[in-house]
């Protein structure tokens, strides 16, 4: 009988392991490092080797586990394949087969914030809910997209690429992507540091986002920047203050979430947006500012989707990547 | 034996109706009067009354039809519901249900840009692909949205409701909506002339869409307006003739329709996109200006959709509405 299956979420320094049973209850997680060396030739070996370890020590047979799922950091095609990750040095390859081959269960891949998304929607913040988008706001950021209970990887693998949308077309400055005014310049954790340090050398007034001109006092923020360097949660922490100069970056943050939330209710109309990620940590204070804005631009109509924080932290991609398998 | 399939299309002024074999083979199609009065309550009755005739004509009995489809003005929910129709005075109905009690076969009910989208997608430009978006630009924007050979509602039936995406925070003018910066207000073939009458009204050079300042000369165009009134065919054959006010009000209706099309790719990554409605008129044009914008704002990614003219014109409506009853 197959009661477990497995989830593993590879990021560029460690891969995140966990052993579920099929209701999703996780009975044991651990890590082990990514050795990214000769293009990442072997991250699937040493996963099917601690796979197989954990195995043995749980007193598992490899016929009680029904699969394992594998979150990747980049596009994944609908198939499995992975045709370009960078941060793992793979190339056009189908790392779910490959692991089959050594592990004797089927494998499924995704792209890590499409399955982290799926974890949300299985055991997180969206649990119970069939259409879920996600955003998770970290050093980057991420999105994910569920249809009708399916994770949407899209023609290119390009589907919840959310953080690369153009949400500024005066931004002077480019993002990695070689566009100017993606949304991950401004929600990202960078992002939030990279528009407060753009405040604070402004000369004179600057326009807010609210319309009027205003000159920002920057005393605060430059000292905690000398003395310690400004992070994202000081500037939140800040506007929670009631710092002007801080409120008007989690300001300028929250009104591209709100128009990002916007435009997705308009293409697929979700039952429920989630927040993720470091940045997520602003709680309350965050989702309010992105509320306010996502009403402003739906004014076409009254009811709109709820806004949530994400519940699953960091285990969000091993529980999706888990529910990967019996979909 | 089910051998056919019935397509309806309500407008504000006329309802098609399109009598299709389950192949996609238009048989035979005509068009009834849409008698809004009283709430649109005769609407149903006389769609019954007419396809009832239709079968009787040609000798067709009702067990060999599968069902019909409707295409209504408005949001449509998964279930059928329309909540609100302002065009027919429908509020919180089920014409579907109304229209199956008559005719004794099951009527499916969509919104009619979605079920255009499913017309083209089915017999029409994006013939083949089984996720499609579809961008009609008429008097105003409709879209719509199929993933999975699937027709996208939305929770709130909002899905592909895409005229009112804002793409310009800028802007001071405010949509039918309530909200400013639709995509409604430059993409349709009111919103054309309305940013050429603009340019038109402008003293001075202005700031163009590629980022320099220019002084436009709105000589042809005013006289063109006197004498008949501007309409968007007027300015697209202009900016063709390379006047350069006309071809700056195509510049900027290619540049927001590319930053949507960029937005739709990193959200649901569509296999292709069809610009269909009145302005698509403007043939290749209109599509090399949208390409243009569409690649710059994507430069995450190399591959891209394909971007197509619509092929059915107005039948897309009835096509669709029939291909509702096969899914």
């Amino acid at each position: 009988m197959s009661n477990y299956c497995i989830g593993v979420d590879i990021g560029g320094t460690t891969v995140k392991l966990g052993l579920f049973t099929v209701e999703g209850e996780l009975l044991d997680k651990w890590e082990i490092v990514t050795r990214t060396e000769n293009n990442g030739e072997f991250i699937i070996d040493d996963i099917s080797s601690s796979i197989l370890a954990k195995l043995e020590e749980k007193q598992i047979d490899v016929k009680e586990v029904v699969g394992a799922g594998m979150g990747v950091p980049g596009p994944v095609l609908e198939n499995g394949q992975v045709t370009r990750c960078v941060n793992l040095g793979w190339y056009d390859k189908r790392p779910g087969d490959e692991l089959a081959a050594l592990v004797g269960f089927p494998v499924k891949v995704g792209n890590d914030a499409n399955v982290a998304t799926l974890g949300e929607a299985w055991k997180g913040g969206a649990k119970g809910f069939s259409n879920v988008v996600m955003l998770t706001l970290g050093t980057g950021v991420g999105g994910g997209v569920i249809i009708d209970g399916k994770m949407i990887a899209g023609n290119r693998g390009l589907a919840g690429e959310l953080g690369h949308l153009t949400v500024n077309l005066d931004e002077t400055e480019s993002c990695k992507c070689g566009n100017k005014g993606c949304l991950e310049q401004y929600a990202s954790a960078t992002g939030v540091v990279r528009v407060a340090k753009k405040l604070m050398r402004a000369n004179g007034a600057v326009k807010t986002v609210r319309g009027y001109w205003k000159e920002f006092d920057a005393a605060k923020l430059i000292k905690i920047n000398e003395t310690k360097g400004l992070t994202c949660k000081d500037v939140y922490d800040l506007a929670k203050e009631g710092d002007p100069l801080a409120k008007e970056v989690t300001e300028i943050l929250g009104r591209y979430l709100g128009l990002v939330l916007s435009e997705m209710t308009l293409m697929t109309d979700p039952d429920i947006f989630i927040i993720g990620g470091g940045v997520s940590r602003a709680g309350e204070f965050l989702i309010n500012s992105i509320q306010y804005y996502y009403d402003k631009f739906l004014s076409i109509s009254k009811k709109r989707a709820e806004v949530r924080l994400a519940e699953l932290g960091n285990d969000a991609g091993i529980y999706g990547a888990a529910k990967l398998t019996l979909n």
